[in-house]
């Protein structure tokens, strides 16, 4: 069901019931203004991912600043961000099952819409669905450049899959999905410009092997928030699919030489039971908040350690801890499932609440 | 927002829409008069706990076999259950939030209900909801029997907090928590024995402490799925709190002398890439399914071992492994954060999709 706002505007945050999703607004917009900075100078465009906020209100910020669209990696998605006035969406992912891409076909009605493939198989149902709805649907091929998850290898493999798009009658090849996912959190910028040098390599090999078949990338997409400024420097990516720029984790702080953004996203947690001394338990557990990247940070509390997580409570031990009742901000480890959690961000600034703003496509799994 | 339903009723599993969180209507029956069988000869109650189906549909059915109740961890919880028909339910954490309690309070118009303290303060903060309200509450003190996270130590300042209830004007001393969680997960029956022995020991000594001075443990509760037969069989407490068991998850089914209950819960999940040999990437990662008690297991195919998750993706490696579309039924880490990503169950009993279940407390952290 969908959980009622924790909070009203004009509230102050100790108010905000808790757990809650919390966007620190200043620096929210700092990271938007930060990467349309960045990115300027390098004529490659922003395509945020929306993966990571889920939001409509987020996707047209960083549109209002010069984002030409939003990916997604699922039709579910795309829905929650058309309906929401999104106008043009890259699903960065493939698309094979008939009913998703029954609903993808119908959403290009309204929107922009592209997919991504890596398999015969999966382009004859593109297809299918795209004769079925009486439209032409754009598909990228995927390469993998790195991440050793989904995507043929760059070179004949790929051309020969542009190939096949082309010449599918209700289809158009729309270029290169070229993501390397793990290069990210490589803890090294010498080891994530090694990812990304040889990344670039392939890419651009396949983007000269598809034009020697006459055949353009209209777009090639990739990049993530570990290593957006050397894809944008290649001279190879067009677009740029950055998403947690916009709110960062603890896992993206713990790199070496960390992305120039700063921490606009946390869980705001209440100690609602400290029993012993040097120990203060929160409200905050497994379902607040995953821990596939680690336990959250303590903002505030430099001497406090999330040192245990159950499914409803965080166990927080060490010196100088949060007393009984207070409430505490809490550093996800991992930003995007973190949002995936709950039906409301709340808006904050200097200490109000400044506005409500629903995770429209929390859940949008499919 | 709420998704729409994965299935209909009558489709065969093979056309659920993935990921989908499927219940085996058989397994997940046989589990429930499994347990109502077990429990019967000790006289031990069952108050199943909603923490992991959030389902008014599941309670009803654990009561129509002889469930007394239902425990929850959150108000929000509560509310679900008690707007769906479940007429007895206790709070089995503390709540402090004056916001959290007049929910509550009101509650209590509406359904039987009853919550936990381990701090004065937080005894104060229900009398004063309780007053506010014009009810009175039932209010158990929670001990530390070994879990080491809320609860005051059994003995004397169990029985103060118990003093302090009882003379509070709006509120009535119910008794005892007394729930072991990191017993349920020791991998030994002689560990799981040794701490439950000692559980009792510190709960049954507070509760004779109790009766001294005149209180009544009206309600002694604890115990999981992991070791239910033991608390069951000590004499000490009188409800018993499983939840899992309905379910089951991987980790449970790695303790040695497992639960005696089958797996009745699964991620159905689509193999959505197959770029190489030995590698098949599925459509249920991080997002789909918590992995903080490991990776899901494979169901039905032996050589198979999902290596790695992303946000949306499985990586599947090994022998004999799905093919490309094929439907894949995984066996989640651990159910309870599993179950809250989903806004449906999908019923199945041999192939056949044979109802849907709203979950209702889905995302209730409040």
């Amino acid at each position: 069901m969908l959980q009622p706002p924790p909070a009203e505007p004009g509230m102050r945050e100790e108010e905000v019931d808790t757990p809650a999703l919390l966007i620190d607004l200043d620096a929210f917009e700092h990271n938007l203004d930060t990467m349309a900075a960045l990115l300027e100078p390098t004529g490659t465009k922003l395509r945020a991912h929306a993966k990571t906020h889920k939001s409509p209100v987020v996707a047209l910020a960083q549109m209002r600043r010069g984002a030409i669209g939003q990916c997604v990696q699922k039709v579910a998605e795309a829905e929650a961000l058309a309906w929401g006035g999104v106008p043009d969406i890259l699903v960065s992912n493939e698309v094979i099952a008939p009913r998703k891409l029954a609903r993808l076909a119908a959403l290009s009605k309204i929107a922009k819409v592209a997919v991504c493939a890596d398999d015969e198989r999966g382009i004859a149902a593109v297809e299918a669905a795209a004769e079925a709805a009486g439209i032409r649907m754009t598909v990228l091929v995927e390469i993998d450049v790195g991440s050793g998850r989904c995507g043929v290898e760059p070179g004949p493999q790929a051309v020969a899959l542009a190939e096949r798009i082309a010449a599918s009658p209700h289809l158009i090849f729309g270029g290169l999905q070229a993501y390397h996912g793990s290069a990210q959190h490589k803890r090294t910028p010498e080891e994530r410009r090694a990812a990304i040098a040889a990344a670039a390599d392939g890419t651009r090999r396949t983007v000269e092997q598809c034009r020697q078949r006459g055949l353009a990338c209209a777009i090639v997409g990739g990049a993530g928030t570990g290593t957006f400024a050397l894809e944008a420097a290649s001279g190879v990516w067009t677009e740029i699919q950055a998403g947690s720029y916009a709110f960062m984790d603890a896992d993206y702080a713990r790199n070496a030489e960390p992305p120039p953004f700063r921490q606009a996203l946390f869980v705001l947690s209440q100690v609602m039971s400290a029993p012993r001394a040097g120990v203060a338990v929160v409200d905050a557990g497994h379902k607040a908040m995953p821990t596939d990247s680690g336990f959250p940070l303590v903002h505030g509390y430099p001497g406090a350690t999330y040192a245990r997580a159950a499914d409803e409570h965080g166990t927080l031990v060490g010196e100088g801890l949060p007393g009984f009742g207070e409430k505490v901000r809490l550093v996800p480890g991992h930003c995007d499932p973190t949002v995936d959690r709950y039906d409301w961000y709340v808006g904050v600034r200097r200490g109000r609440v400044e506005c409500l703003w629903p995770v429209a496509a929390r859940g949008a799994m499919a």
